[in-house]
């Protein structure tokens, strides 16, 4: 079970500022797919009740009640939902817009809805584990003919060439540095040997530079490969069964040739598309893949390989990939990759297993 | 009450890094003011049993049972104590020191001990509240005869000049600039009018930037007038309820001509002179004040003043100082300035009041 205090001292609180909220509100791709979403299928909204489970500043609230919904249920645990709720008033939608401060496993509410929307996606889609909560929201509170916002979501990995990879090696290369002169400063001086701390050092500092995915915004040229789709999750049906785990088997060939291989990158869409007896009349598509012009916010997860690897067009590379929660802190994320590349005629040239950590 | 979890969420994580543990065994006006205080102390160790209260590394208590100490017990929180536990047994010192994992609230020994040696102090002395349980610790554990190492501790309070207050002035006015970008896009792009949170928002930024203390190493001739004594601590007698709040009127004089007022530094000092009838040998001094060959990792805390106030030598500065712990979180602190600056006949020039954060 989790403790609430301490998932709000480890997750909730950095929600309660708006300078957060204001760096989510400043991502025109992802603002762009939720306006879209919303005010190109008004058919979902206008005359129906809606849930906005995270509501933060209120803003998909606000767009769906000025899409023409009746009543709209704007749930949030943390503070902010103070200020949504003077936000709502400004713009004159406290009639339809109830603001409501909780966490959605915990509120009632006085009737089921037709659409449950939410922006509940962390880096890599998973981490922050909040679609559980959406999954809770939608087994209460949706009605069976119901719609989710967004309906579909995938996670996505792609072999990558980086130079941040050589990067991360030099600092930790330097930091283990840093600990012999260190030992040998403590030996001398205050006449303890240290040595034994060694190992555990070097492996606090392996993770953290080296096993740690980085937040990175990659540019369409680094990735050299096929990306292949990890995950697919149709947000009407998944159970937080189907999302503990995550274990896929993928498989991706090299498209660039005489390039190095440096580590994956990991990202994810999701799609507004209705539901099959209620579609969309306009598909909208947020996508967080590398792209020229800047990205979101959530860039993407890079998942750095040392040393790199030499690779051609045409190898492939097959990976066995697990993703689990982390046991201290179950919105965290531990990642495993066994991977094997091979030749475009079959010959293994490389065959490892990686561990990451997705912080 | 405090939540334990959450306790180990805020505070002690951080301590179970050896790269945290390695920067404080780094700091050598730290480390050679305890290796001084035992070694030229040797009396007060040889044959005697002793407590380290949140042993870390293990650091005090392989010194203390170096300097000739029959027992020692080494008290340490977080897992950092596994770590503790093999450098004791790498030092061959297993036969001396006992590690015991644990808060040093929960434990029991199997003795009372004639030391409680203690590396307590966060910025500004009292922030992370450790000394609350080296005075539990205390009470419960020294013999009446015993010593406390460091015995006494001081914390002060100067008149400064620093670039950082113009800075800090200037990132706030560029994220108030951005803020109002925002807004503007919002509203053309998006059809909402977050106007109403602009108060909110400066008031967040202005806390963040303006009013939360800074850690800085200040240069000595950044101090520009007397400083002055805020509390004073007697590590043997001083209870929790002498802690909670500091509450002290100071006064300061100004001692360089023409300048401007920036704002305030705090530091603390501690030192090791024994108990009255079991004195040390050798009396030794730990200060975190600014000094010209770079100071410690605590450096000092800064609060910064917006405007600056042209100041001369000759004036006072009158402080009514309060320190508090922030409601939320026990280990962290708020602080009211009430400050008055007269000429020297005694003409007030200003009055002011501000609050401010050690976060
Ligand atoms: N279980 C839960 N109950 C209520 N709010 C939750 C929650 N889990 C996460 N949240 C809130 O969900 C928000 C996710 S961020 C998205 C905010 C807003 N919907 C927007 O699109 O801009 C955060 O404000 C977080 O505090
Ligand atoms: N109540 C408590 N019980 C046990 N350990 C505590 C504690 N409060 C703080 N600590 C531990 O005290 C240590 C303070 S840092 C000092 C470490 C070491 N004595 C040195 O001088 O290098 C941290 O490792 C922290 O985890």
């Amino acid at each position: 079970a989790v403790d609430k205090g301490v998932d709000f001292a480890n997750y909730f609180c950095t929600y309660a500022y708006l300078y957060h909220q204001k760096e989510m509100l400043s991502d025109r791709v992802r603002m762009d797919a939720y306006y879209d979403a919303i005010f190109k299928n008004k058919h979902h909204f206008i005359g129906k009740t809606v849930l906005d489970v995270g509501t933060g500043s209120g803003i998909l609230a606000i767009w769906s009640a000025q899409a023409g919904a009746r009543k709209v249920y704007a749930v949030e645990a943390t503070k902010m939902s103070e200020h949504a709720r003077s936000l709502v008033k400004a713009n004159n939608l406290q009639e339809v817009v109830e603001v409501i401060e909780g966490s959605i496993e915990d509120i009632t509410l006085p009737e089921k809805v037709d659409v449950i929307i939410s922006e509940w996606m962390g880096y890599f889609l998973l981490r922050e584990s909040m679609f559980d909560s959406v999954i809770c929201a939608r087994d209460r509170w949706l009605k069976p003919t119901g719609v989710m916002y967004p309906s579909h979501a995938r996670m996505w990995l792609a072999p990558i060439r980086s130079r941040l990879g050589e990067q991360k090696m030099n600092d930790y290369e330097a930091s283990m540095e840093d600990w012999y002169c260190f030992l040998n400063d403590t030996g001398t001086h205050y006449g303890v040997d240290m040595s034994v701390l060694s190992k555990p050092f070097s492996e606090e500092q392996e993770r953290y530079y080296l096993q740690t995915a980085l937040w990175n915004n990659l540019h369409p040229h680094q990735v050299i490969g096929s990306a292949a789709i990890v995950k697919e999750i149709d947000c009407l049906t998944a159970t937080v069964d189907d999302i503990l785990e995550v274990r896929s088997n993928i498989s991706s060939s090299i498209n660039v040739c005489g390039t190095r291989l440096n580590g994956f990158g990991g990202w994810f869409d999701v799609h507004f598309r209705g539901r099959r007896e209620d579609p969309a009349h306009a598909e909208i598509e947020l996508t967080t893949a590398p792209s020229v012009d800047g990205g979101t916010h959530w860039g993407q997860q890079v998942f750095l390989l040392h040393p790199q690897i030499s690779v051609d067009e045409g190898d492939n590379i097959n990976v066995s990939f697990s993703m689990t929660r982390s046991k201290e802190n179950h919105r965290l994320m531990e990642m495993d990759l066994d991977c094997e590349i091979c030749q475009p005629l079959g010959k293994q040239l490389q065959a490892f297993r990686k561990k990451f950590y997705i912080d």
